[in-house]
């Protein structure tokens, strides 16, 4: 697979999108760091995931795990791979600098993991758990713990994974069974079984570190009975711990990626955070592999992307009923001059590209989250990283595995062979809705918990965030400016109408959820390319940037945000009754 | 894969919304046929769907087809299932009594290719090409080769292919190279490379007829220098012709189906129909194709509304916001309960249902064009299948694929693992939206050809069918007809729109093309819902047939008749610029 990291809107985004530099200036941590810092830190991994992942990504899947006597294989190259990435100083690149972190923001992670994905998902579910568990770790874990385990996390000597799935309890953790009985000497006798662990084991590194969610003899019912606990893979003293692989899951996509049943049987484990606190400490970890998620999408849109653009102008087949001037007549054109392929390739820049700019917006706030000085701002940062976490993870997800269908229509027929990447990317794609809570549970999540759960305050900051676009918009003469207005208004006046539905009939948000996402996620779409188009518009007439942005914006703006009718038509439908599905 | 061919469904499309026994006995050819003998036909096929190939669907699909020294070996179990097939006259269910065919109506013919697609899409691909065959030899092939070639194909004794694609020519088939010379005894010399061709080479007959086409000398360049050339595997005298597979395709879905590329080096052939008329010879074969494929996307959707509603029922996960009154209290409740599992689970049926009832429709209206006495109903007929073919191949081989994901998302993790057969309908369901004229070929064929390409007689001859329904169900009161009637008066108002804009601007059309045709899809599920009702309506208040009709109904005016409002603006914001895409 060829994959060649999009640097030029990478920056793009940085630089002109996010102003990315000013913001870092006026956080204390990040002070020292430039655009120019940035872009050479992304250069060396564009490199890495062009040159050292992508060549691996189709054998990866074409050769899979193996998997024998408890002991899993990656496929080859993989190993090598993983020692170039820790060679590389990856782990620790938004680590604390007084771990031995690099203390770099995590936007510049962000684009990090978006690469990471579009070159090699199956290779990067290794990794993508890490900086959860050392966010996880360094927020909730003992200092002993720390002292012992976040080197190796940083450094990249040891891997962590997060075990929470059981075979009866998926999306609902209050199910879980595992058990962790105290021992003596302060740790815990961990047991249970748990399934579509990824990176449960692997050849990568000598240890692993399983962050467990269990129950303690004393725990209460349900999710607020579970207590989180780390089991290493090997003790101190140089045994093995407890824990087993009994097998793989054979999978529809990222072939190459470990997804194991593990049983622990009476394995050694320490307690992180407090007990039956599991799912807060668990939930920092959560988030930002929620992010991470979406940022898969985007990688598979960017993948997509450059495969079907790169097809489509070597392919011909008939004549367009248009062309450019500087084509050349011929039997047949090369198949983007077709309008239908034109769509679809449209489609795919502009939803990669937006998509960047909102992913890289949310990890962004993120870093102000945490970095700010101004205690306001630190507040405002998490609300709105609070509220696009759920929106990234899920529309970009959906995103990420529809754009790559319709990449492959691109291919014809060719694209159903796996002549082509596009195939792999179809399926490695569709992994993404599903796990670190379904897009299901994520739509959820924001209306009920982050938008009616405080009274639409969030949403309120939010929604500022966009007005304050359409204003400065508006002030530099951005056509797109009043169509974001319009937009705004509309969500404002539904909140209210929502609200009282959802006061009426507990059950109707449970209805409008996945369409009030999905609404919420076109709005952004084009808050995206309002900015964009406002970004560009104090360039030359006959800069390249500045034609492709405002073509990319017009399409946006006129093929894509109707979807904001359907959307908000759906959110409103989901007043009506919605039947039982009985059985025959 | 546990599949149940919807017989009660079937029987509900045959009787009430058809009313197909009272047009079998207007036409002669089917006088003698009732709903009787027509479920008892379905009702074999349904056994042998479920009994003898759904078994073969997973094992086909892992095993795949093996291919050495020129032969192709289907999986275990195909051969045996396809002798089962001719043993039970399946070949010959719509075949002309005259040539010892059955003589049933091809919308019982429709009715168990959804059941073969359904069950076992990869088994059925051997098969498929072969009513379509029938039909292009019967009306252009010499009476000799009719005689020679026909009874085999009848009695399933023989199987066909259509060979079309080459390398350099997908959907543009102006560009194919193969070519054909005459040869002293009236008979062809056949030499070229073709690709992408199903059941090119297996083991389920002896002898496999080619349909191919080819260029004669003297031919012009173009799509209008083809002629069609039958070329069997095995010659009369016995000798084995210059036909070779030289290898399969490695593809996403359909493993068990023989994806060949064939090598002709000088095979004996015969032309079917006139020299450099082969397009018009391959139309008979592509039309009754396209409607088939269509049904595979409908088998798709019924196959992943059975299994998601399967494992809805059973698994469990959290309480639900709201659950009916006979459902006991439990820690986790059946997932079915769940909203946002409970949109996805009735989008499954409706759109199912409505699929079956829109499929049959176009399968009757074949009956009628090819059998009627009255030449006013039969050119009317022939109208309706034109428009419809190409909406039933697009729009139900998009829903087939995105239903499939749509039921995956309800298994949740085990939905992406092969331990259940949904993400194998993902991946069957895919190349559907491909082969046959890709989808975007469809929408151009709909909306350039079909509409405008009459001045929109055609399309208004399917209006007419929609404002008959609506007139009778507002006759009867059907609380649906009103909306009907809205969807009628749009559709009416925006052709003129659409033709003004298509002279004004001779792009616009090919721009427009996608939209429209998931218009007019969207416009015939409400349609099919309208009647649906109305079918229901006289039913008595407790019918549980009633209640669950009039709540699918219910459910496609609330939930999915909003599309409408997408396409529609799709198909307005299409009078915009679309730039071009250039390299980078």
């Amino acid at each position: 697979m060829a994959y060649k990291a999009p640097l030029g809107d990478m920056q793009f985004v940085l630089q002109h999108w996010l102003r990315a530099e000013q913001d870092w200036q006026a956080l204390p941590a990040y002070a020292e760091v430039d655009l120019e810092l940035a872009m050479q830190v992304l250069e060396e991994a564009a490199r890495f995931t062009g040159e050292v992942l992508a060549p691996l990504n189709g054998p990866g899947d074409r050769q899979g795990c193996r998997f024998s006597d408890g002991e899993v294989h990656t496929p080859e190259g993989f190993a090598v791979a993983y020692r170039a990435y820790v060679d590389g100083g990856w782990p620790a690149l938004a680590c604390d600098p007084q771990l031995d972190g690099q203390g770099l923001p995590q936007v510049l992670d962000a684009a990090l993991q978006e690469m990471l994905y579009a070159s090699n998902h199956a290779w990067a579910m290794y990794t993508g758990i890490a900086h959860g568990a050392y966010l996880c770790l360094k927020t909730h874990a003992s200092a002993a713990l720390q002292q012992r385990y976040l080197p190796g996390i940083i450094s990249g000597e040891t891997l962590p994974t997060m075990c929470l799935t059981e075979p009866q309890a998926g999306s609902d953790i209050g199910l879980l069974r595992s058990r962790a009985e105290p021992l003596a000497d302060g740790s815990y006798s961990v047991s249970g079984n748990k399934l579509f662990i990824s990176g449960g084991e692997h050849d990568l590194t000598r240890d692993i570190l399983h962050l467990v969610l269990a129950r303690l003899p004393d725990a209460p019912q349900g999710s607020r009975g579970l207590s989180l606990l780390l089991v290493p893979k090997w003790l101190e003293n140089g045994e093995r711990n407890a824990v087993y692989c009994d097998g793989l899951e054979h999978k529809l996509g990222i072939r190459g990626s470990a997804t194991c049943a593990l049983r622990f049987e009476q394995a050694k484990g320490w307690l992180v955070g407090e007990a039956h606190g599991g799912l807060a400490a668990m939930f920092v970890m959560m988030n930002s592999a929620r992010l991470h998620v979406g940022l898969q999408g985007l990688g598979h849109a960017e993948a997509a992307w450059q495969s079907a653009r790169d097809y489509a102008l070597e392919r011909r087949q008939m004549r367009a009923p248009r062309r450019p001037e500087q084509v050349p007549a011929a039997a047949a054109d090369p198949i983007h001059l077709h309008p239908a392929m034109r769509r679809i390739l449209l489609e795919l820049r502009v939803r990669s590209e937006g998509m960047r700019a909102l992913g890289y917006w949310a990890a962004h706030w993120l870093d102000i989250a945490s970095e700010s000085a101004d205690p306001a701002q630190r507040a405002k940062a998490g609300q709105l990283v609070a509220l696009l976490t759920p929106i990234v993870k899920a529309s970009f997800t959906e995103q990420g595995f529809s754009l790559a269908s319709k990449a492959l229509q691109v291919f014809g027929g060719y694209g159903y062979t796996g002549e082509f990447p596009i195939e792999q990317t179809l399926r490695d794609s569709r992994i993404a809705m599903i796990y670190e809570g379904s897009n299901e549970i994520q739509a959820n999540d924001l209306l009920l918990r982050k938008v009616l759960g405080d009274g639409g305050e969030a949403f309120g900051v939010l929604l500022g965030e966009l007005r304050a676009e359409v204003a400065v918009g508006q002030a530099s003469r951005v056509v797109f400016a009043d169509a974001l207005g319009e937009v705004c208004e509309r969500l404002e006046n539904l909140l209210p109408e929502v609200r009282a539905l959802s006061i009426e009939d507990s059950e109707y948000p449970y209805r409008a959820a996945g369409d009030f996402l999905q609404l919420c996620a076109t709005s952004l779409l084009a808050f995206a390319w309002a900015r964009s188009a406002r970004c560009v518009a104090g360039l030359a007439e006959d800069d390249p940037l500045r034609r492709e942005k405002l073509e990319s914006a017009g399409f946006c703006f006129d093929y894509l945000l109707p979807d904001f009718d359907r959307q908000l038509a759906g959110v409103r439908a989901a007043r009506l009754p919605l039947p039982f599905v009985a059985g025959e």
